[in-house]
């Protein structure tokens, strides 16, 4: 094991009928809410209703930003930024998914500050506070309702990085099961991608904690079970349930206790697929894993093998591969560039990206010729 | 699943070393020092220096209560708050396992305040603040490091009750795996037997959530693996990081994440032995649980099945419980009332006591019959 911190001080409020505890917790803040949201679909589906229904119940105001895209831009956080700059919010109401809550993550730093939101994604300034964020989310996936981490892309420079800081911790989260309700299959399926993707990213990070592998098995095997069965029954409440926990779990840091870091690097290489052609996060993984877990098979074939025994009955690196493989098919997840119409005659293009983005994994290291492999290999 | 709130402020500083940060954190909260620790053991392994070393780095005054027993009693508690309120203290350190953590939970509360800790242990005070504390970690069992729970016991009238608040999460927990070196063999297993019987405490509780028993049968697993190769080698740090981290996952809420509460039955009958005989926690839970599941065996079928599939490679519960029992007695732990010269005639006295204090499991009701069937598998 690796010396580590935990240290999470999301208050994270789970179930049914959740979100009729918003008005107390937004007590706590202020009256000046910025509200952040993505395209109008939360006004179909009830949800805004009840947002603005809690906001009223605190006697607050409200300041909306909304239009955040699903890959989110930078430009979009510092247009929000500036609404909740001229009107002086005091707390942010972030609802939606990852790109939701990750903009309004660097929104709630860019509000009190001069700066652009890229100055503060490309590290040019250090943010020293932070408006309270409280996140309601309505897309199982990315975990950003638990955890200190951003991404968002810039169009111009076609970048995509991360931010960290502790600042950006959702003060509260409410999840309700119910909420996830309307998210169509295709976009339940790459939630599932990419909860098991950030399990896996724990699991070839660097250190070794045979506790938190094992954690990390279990929300994948969870995963596994209940995917399938969701994907089959997508407004009952039980699988919608378990998915949307699992996701939280596999990114709120019990997948790295023990470790120095994840690894990233097949996020890395998402990143830019989506920055490049707009492809939905969770279906670029699906595409980037099993390509690099082909390419890393000798390295990480004890790995592979621990995870083969947990998940799949089997010791053997290769058939643990195809199992993930089969897997993603099985959730209706492209598993191949050519699945969305691309291929080698995007590979300049991609890894000029790539390199550009300047793209590697903390643990495993990847050359341009690395990358040019692991290209081929999505490809085909 | 039923709904639920994840909110653990602790934050937890995990590894070889980490004492070396103390100074600093101290500085967060105050100059001077209220220090708790048990017996003088910490004065000949070097951890008391250390502490002293850090505290007048960070420029601090300490005041000292030692003395805290194994099973803690509740007049060091006040004589111990006397002290923090007669010398003004800002913060509290406690240096021990979970006797001196829970004892220095209920001080933190009573130092602000005129009423006996009895007073706050019973809820006939509210207490609205707390003194700052900050856990040394020695023993790796309870799980208090990471916990706003609390037992503490009343020699005069033989009651030993649990105590829950917010307030006592402590704000910074160290744990070094070196410091539990010192720790012999049979604490070291009562410390194993008491991180396995929080988790099934978790795992028998109300609410099913499948995740959650996942990840609690990952706790136990990792204790049965390395649990009884610690006990070989005392002093491998490798072993001695395993348990700890597990001790700790098994109590810091993980375990009841989706359930309405653990059932704690068991520990309600363990905690009868402890006041009456002084047994340790952990050497009475080897006992109360192999006897109170053979008694439950009907209800928990379905339960133990899971466990028995995950742990021991059977489907069946019968099976399953001698696993269990196997596992304590690997471990050196009693298993029945008789290994630590207790028997029948004892009953009536444990009977007694246990209808006094109001045993009860939360999920898994007992009446005086069921007690009494439960004490004759205890028993024989």
């Amino acid at each position: 094991m690796e010396n580590f911190i935990i240290n999470n001080p999301t208050c994270l409020h789970f179930g049914r009928g959740v979100i009729d505890d918003l008005s107390k917790v937004l007590g706590k803040y202020g009256k000046r809410v910025l509200l952040v949201y993505g395209k109008n679909s939360i006004k179909t589906n009830d949800i805004y209703r009840q947002i603005i229904n809690q906001i009223n119940i605190a006697n607050a105001s409200v300041y909306e930003y909304s239009g955040i895209k699903s890959n989110p831009v930078i430009s979009d956080v510092d247009a929000a930024a500036a609404v909740g700059r001229d009107n002086q919010v005091d707390v942010i109401v972030a609802v939606g998914g990852g790109s939701v809550i990750d903009s309004a993550k660097i929104i709630a730093l860019a509000v009190p500050m001069q700066n652009t939101a890229w100055d503060i994604m490309e590290n040019k300034v250090k943010p020293v506070r932070s408006i309270p964020l409280i996140a309601v989310l309505t897309l199982a996936a990315t975990g950003s309702e638990m955890n200190p981490f951003a991404v968002v892309q810039n169009d111009l420079t076609k970048q995509k990085p991360g931010y960290f800081s502790p600042l950006i911790f959702p003060k509260h989260s409410f999840l309700d099961p119910v909420f996830t309700y309307s998210v169509p299959a295709d976009y339940t399926a790459y939630g599932i991608v990419d909860l098991v993707a950030h399990a896996l990213e724990g699991f070839f990070g660097k250190g070794e904690t045979s506790l938190t592998d094992r954690f990390i098995s279990s929300i994948i095997k969870e995963a596994m079970e209940y995917g399938p069965l969701l994907l089959k029954h997508l407004n009952k409440y039980e699988y919608r349930e378990k998915i949307m926990f699992a996701a939280t779990c596999a990114l709120n840091g019990m997948t790295s206790y023990g470790k120095k870091n994840g690894d990233w690097g097949v996020h890395g290489i998402g990143h830019s697929l989506s920055v490049l052609y707009d492809v939905p996060h969770g279906a670029s993984l699906s595409i980037a894993y099993p390509a690099w877990m082909k390419y890393f098979k000798n390295q990480i074939g004890e790995k592979l093998s621990f995870l083969g025994k947990e998940l799949f009955n089997t010791p053997d690196p290769t058939v643990t591969i195809q199992g993930f493989e089969m897997f993603f098919k099985q959730l209706g997840a492209p598993t191949k560039l050519s699945d969305l119409g691309l291929g080698s005659r995007h590979k300049i293009e991609i890894i000029n990206n790539l390199i550009t983005n300047k793209v590697n994994g903390d643990n495993f290291l990847m050359d341009k010729v690395d990358l040019e492999n692991i290209f081929d290999l999505m490809a085909n």
